[in-house]
C-alpha cells in the first residue's frame, strides 16, 4: 500500500479527496491536516465520512509528518502551496499540489496575477496535471501542478479544435459557471444560502485568477501567445461546471468533421465523454464522476463553433483529478478509485 | 375603471399577470380563460392568489367574452394568438399579446422560425412593446407584441452602445441564463424538479426562435443587419434572467465613458438600473420586480466590453413588461401596479 | 408622514422592513443603523433596494438619533435589545422589538432560557405583538414585543381548538421546518449555500429558545400551563415557515366542525387564509406576503389532528408582523404596507 | 457471473438500479425494459450513465426475456407487479419487487389501501426485504418485497426502542420529509421545479399508503397492533428522507440508555450509522449512499424521546436496498456493490 497525506482535509477539495481515496485500493491516508480542527475525527468535520475514515486531524507540523506518507496531495491556498511543497520535495516525497503556485511557468506572469513567488526554482520541473495532455510527463513527475476547475474545463472543450488550428484564437470567449462548492467551506457572506440559492450573478468579470492559467495551456495547443474572454459566474448548486466556450471557426466545417476530430483526439480516453448528437451536456450529468462531457454545435449563420464543456469542479476540476495524476505518478493504473457512476439525479 | 381581461390565465405569465393587476389602482381584471380548468376558481389552480382573486377561469369563448373587457392580454402559444388576436382587434379592443406572432416585422422570416403565419394583415401596425425604445409608438397602439424575455434583457443591455456606434456589431455574443418559469407550466419530464434542480445545461443552442427577434430589433439599433450568437440555458432558479453579453470594441473606451453612455441613454427611466461600480447584477435582485439591472466590463486586455443585464423573466420579461405596455395604451402612469420592490433573499 | 427608524437594518429582518416601509404611504424612514456598514448607502449592502431607498447607514449613536424619528423598530439580537429599548421608551418614543428579550413575560423563565435580563421592569407593559390575539393591547402599547416566526405559526395554528378546548394540551407536537433566512446573514459555515442546499435537516431538538414562548401563549389559550415538544429543521429555501402540529382530540370532531371553529375564530382577519378542502398550505404560496395559511386534517384511525400553518418567516414571522404591530400602534389601517401578492413561483 | 434484469429500467429507481449493479462485481445486467423508450439506448434515456452501460431498453415481453436473467427486480407502479412477478417465479426465477404489491401479509388490509391483489397466493411466501430485521428469511427467499422508502426510515428508527418495550406505542407520530425523486419521473404539474423548487408543503396527510406497511412492521416488533400518525412532505431536493419520529418513554431513560439500546441493536450492521452526541442526522450526509443515519433526543420536559432517521430514498430506500436483498438471496457479500462514498456537498 501506498501511504498518502492530505495537507489541508478539512476544506471541501480535502473532503473529496478522502471520499475519493477511501475507494482506492491501493492506497492509505494516513496523514490529514487542518489547522482549525486540529484534534477532531475527520469525519465529526464531515460526517457523510462516518464508518469511511476514522482519521484525525493534525496540525500542520511538516517535519514530523513527512516521513508519514510516500505521497502528499497540497489542498492549501495558494502562497501557502510555495512554503510548504518544497519542504516536501526535499524530504524526497511525491507530491500533487491542488493550488496554484506552480501551475504558471513564467513567475512574472504569476507574480502579476497573484502575489510574489518564493519557490521559483520548482517552476521548471513541475509538470502542469492535465492527464489528456499531458500524460508522460505527469508520470515522470515528482510534482504535479493540479490545474484549476475552470482551467480544465476550458482547456479540454478546445484542445481538439487549437491544435488542428481551425479556430481563429483571436476569438476566444469562455463563459462559465460553476457551483458554490469551488468557492470553499470559509464562512462568508457572498456564499450563505440565502445570498446564492434561487439566484444566479457573474463575479470577478474580466478579472479571475485562472485566466493567466487558461491562455498559457491554450497557447501551446495554438502554438501562439492568445488571449481569452473568460466569465465565471455562481451557480445555485452544490458541484459543477459548465463553460460554453465560442470561436469564430477559420473555415466552413460540418458536425461530422468537428465530431471526428474531438472522437481522433480523445479516443483513448478513459473520463472524456463526447457526447451524441442531440444530447447536450449538463452538470447533473457528471456529478460525483471524474468524467469530463463534452459537446459542441456548428452554427453556420455566425460563422462560429459553440463548445459546451462540462465537470465536476471537485472531481475532474479538483481531488478526482488529483488522483488520476497520483494513478500516474504511482504507476496504477489511471481510472483505479475513480470509477464512479454519476449520481443522478 | 378600465376592465381588462386574460386569455390564458393559467400560465405562469397568466398566473403573474393577475398577481400583477390585483396591484393596480386603475384596472378589474374581468375576464380570465382556462381551457384547461374552466369553472373553477383560479385562486383554486394558483393558492397563492387565494382572498385576492375571486375570478373563476372559463372557457375561450370569444365572441361571449369579448364585451367583458377594454384590453385584453393574450398570454397563449404563438400560432393560436394568431388566430385570437384579430377577433379583438376587429371588435374594437386593445390587445398586448405575449406571444410571438406579432414581434417580426417580416413575415418570411417569422416563417422560417416559426410556421406559416395566418394574421399576416396585422403585422405592420404591431408595435413592439419595448417601452424604453418604442415608447410613443406603444402610447398610441391598439396592438402591442410584447417582447420576448430573452430579447427583452439583451436589447436593454445592448441599445445603448449599438446606437452609439461604438462596438462592432459582427462579434455581438448573448450566453444567457433563465430560470425554470420560462418553460411554463406543462407537464413535461424535462422540467420536473429532479431534472433542473442542482444542475445546469444548454439549450436550442443556436436554434433557439428568440435569435430574429434579437437580431431584428438590434438592427434597427446599429442601422444594419447583423447577427448574434445566442445560447440559452437553464438555471435552476425559479424566475430570473442573467444575460452576458459579449462585444468587440470598436474604439478605446473608459469605463467612465462608457457609464456615461447608459447614464444618458437611461436617464429618465424607472425600470433601468445601473450598477454602481463594483457591483455585478444577479438575478435575486430583481426577483418579482419589473426591473432590469444592467453592468458592464471593459476588457483592454481582450478589447472587448461584457455586459450583464439582468431581469425576472415574469416580470420585465413577461407580465410586468406587458403592464406597463398597458399603461402607456390606456394612458395611465407608466409605472402604475409595478412599483413593488424585489424580494430579497 | 410618521418617521420610523430601523435599529439593525443590515440584517434580513431589516432589509425586510425596508422593503415593506418603502411601500407604506403614511411612514417615512429617516433613521437605520449598522455597525458594520456605517457611513454605506444601504442600498449598496442590499443592491435590491437601488432606487428604492437613498438610506445611508449609521452607527447606532442612540442620544444622537432617537429625535430623528418617532417610532423604532429594533432588529438587533436579544441581550442588545434589553440595553436599547429603554433608551427610545424613556425619550418618549414607541418601539417594536423583533428581539425576544420582552416577549416572555416570567423573568425567570427569560433567564433559564436566555442570560440576566437586565430591563425587567419593562416587561410588564410589553404587549406580545400578535394582533389576531391581542389586537386591543397592541393597539394602546408603547413597547410591543414582535413574535417570534416559529411561535407566530404554531400559536396561530393552535388558537381556534385550544381556546374551544377540544385538544389534548399534553399532547401538543410542532415539527416546524424554516427556510435559511431565518438563521441570519452572519458569516457562519453552517449556513453557508453548500451545507444547507440540497439537503435538510434538524437542529436544537427539544433545546431551541422559542420554546418557553410557545408554551406561554398557548398556555394563556388553553387557560393552564403546558409543554409543547418542539422540532425546528432547516429547509433548503430561502423564506418560509411550515408547521405541522399533532394533538390528540378529547372528542370526536368532524372535519366540518373543525373548519367551522377556524373559520369563527378567524373570520375577521385579513391575513389568516383558511385553505378550502383539498388544498394543503405550502410556504410558496406566502412567500412574501404577510399571510398565515392554515389547513389541517382530523385522522380518526389515530384520534389525532393534524394542523399545518405556513408564513414567511420574514414577513408574518419578523417585518411584516412587525409593520402591522406600527400600524395599530400609530392608529393606521391594520394591512398598510402589507397588500401585497405572495410571490409564486 | 450471475444475471439480472430489471424491469422498469427508465424510472428514477431502473436507472438507479443500473448504477449500482454497474459497479457490483459479481452481477451482470442482461435485460432492461421501458415500454416508452424500447429500443433506446438506456444511456439516451440516462446521460449519466453514458460509458457506464451500453444496455438497450426493450419492451416488456416476459416469455421472451425470462430466460436471460437470473434474478429479476421488478421496478414497476403497484398492480403492475402482482401480473409480473408470478411469471417470473413460475419460471423459477428469483425476484426482488420493488413494488407494494407483496409487502403487505394481509390481503384486506393491502386491499383497503390500494386495490383488488390477484396474486395473493404469493403473499405468504413474500419475505419484506429490510434486512436488518430479517437477514435470514431474505437470505432464503425467492421473492423479496423490497420495503417503500418512508417505511425503510421509520422502522430502523423505532426498532430498537420498539424491541426493548421502552415506548408508549399509542403515541407514535412520524412526520416525513422527501427528496422529489421519490415522486418518479412521470411527467406532472405538481412535481415541475418551479412548483416545487424553494417551497415546502406536506400531501396526503393521514392517507399515504406507506402508513399499513409501516403499521404492519412496527406492530411485529412491538408485538402488538397499532396506529401511527403518518405525515409525508415534499422537500426541494433530489434525494433523501428524513424522519422526525415521537414516542413517550413508558419510564426514564438517559441518553446514554438509549445509546446502548441502539448500539446494540446495530452492533453488526454495515448500513447503519448511529450519530455521535452532538451530532444531527441530515439527508446530505447520506446522499448516493446505502446508510441509515440514527441519531435521537431523550426531552424530559414533555417526557418524549425524538427520533431522526435518516436516508436516500432512492438507495436504501429503493435501489441500494433491493441489491443489498439481491446479495443475501445470492449469498453475495451483503455490501458488495454498496461500498460507495456518501457525496457532500
Amino acid at each position: 500500500m501506498t501511504r498518502v497525506g492530505i495537507v489541508g482535509a478539512s476544506g471541501y477539495t480535502g473532503g473529496e479527496l478522502t471520499r475519493i481515496l477511501s475507494l482506492h485500493p491501493e492506497v492509505e491516508l494516513t496523514v490529514a491536516t487542518s489547522r482549525q480542527h486540529a484534534g477532531k475525527k475527520l469525519s465529526a468535520v464531515y460526517p457523510h465520512l462516518s464508518m469511511i475514515s476514522d482519521i484525525v486531524c493534525e496540525d500542520v507540523n511538516i517535519s514530523e509528518l513527512v516521513d508519514r506518507a510516500d505521497l502528499f496531495f497540497t489542498a492549501v491556498p495558494h502562497q501557502t502551496a510555495m512554503e510548504i511543497v518544497p519542504r516536501f520535495l526535499e524530504a524526497g516525497k511525491k507530491v500533487v499540489d491542488l493550488s496554484a503556485d506552480f501551475r504558471i511557468d513564467d513567475a512574472r506572469v504569476y507574480e502579476k496575477w497573484y502575489q510574489a513567488h518564493s519557490a521559483q526554482e520548482y517552476l521548471a520541473e513541475a509538470v502542469y496535471g492535465l492527464p489528456e495532455l499531458n500524460r508522460q510527463k505527469i508520470s515522470a513527475a515528482r510534482l504535479v501542478a493540479n490545474p484549476g476547475c475552470y482551467p480544465t474545463s476550458i482547456i479540454l472543450g478546445l484542445a481538439p479544435l487549437l491544435e488542428k488550428g481551425v479556430i481563429d484564437s483571436s476569438t476566444l470567449i469562455a463563459d462559465c459557471k460553476s457551483g458554490g462548492s469551488g468557492a470553499g467551506r470559509a464562512a462568508n457572506v457572498g456564499t450563505l444560502f440565502c445570498e446564492v440559492s434561487d439566484g444566479f450573478r457573474a463575479y470577478k468579470v474580466g478579472e479571475h485568477r485562472h485566466t493567466p492559467e487558461i491562455e498559457q495551456e491554450l497557447a501551446k495547443l495554438a502554438g501562439h501567445d492568445l488571449t481569452v474572454s473568460f466569465t465565471p459566474h455562481l451557480l445555485p448548486v452544490n458541484r459543477g461546471i459548465l463553460s460554453t466556450i465560442y470561436a469564430t471557426l477559420k473555415q466552413d466545417l460540418s458536425s461530422q468533421q468537428v465530431s471526428d476530430m474531438y472522437s481522433s483526439f480523445y479516443k483513448e480516453e478513459r473520463f472524456v465523454r463526447l457526447c451524441e448528437p442531440g444530447i447536450i451536456p449538463a452538470t447533473q450529468y457528471v456529478r460525483g464522476s471524474n468524467y469530463c462531457d463534452i459537446g459542441f454545435k456548428v452554427d453556420p449563420r455566425t460563422g462560429r463553433i459553440i463548445i459546451i464543456s462540462v465537470i465536476d469542479n471537485l472531481v475532474k476540476g479538483a481531488a478526482g483529478q488529483a488522483v488520476q495524476n497520483m494513478n500516474l505518478v504511482c504507476g496504477f493504473d489511471e481510472a483505479m478509485g475513480l470509477e464512479t457512476v454519476p449520481l443522478f439525479p
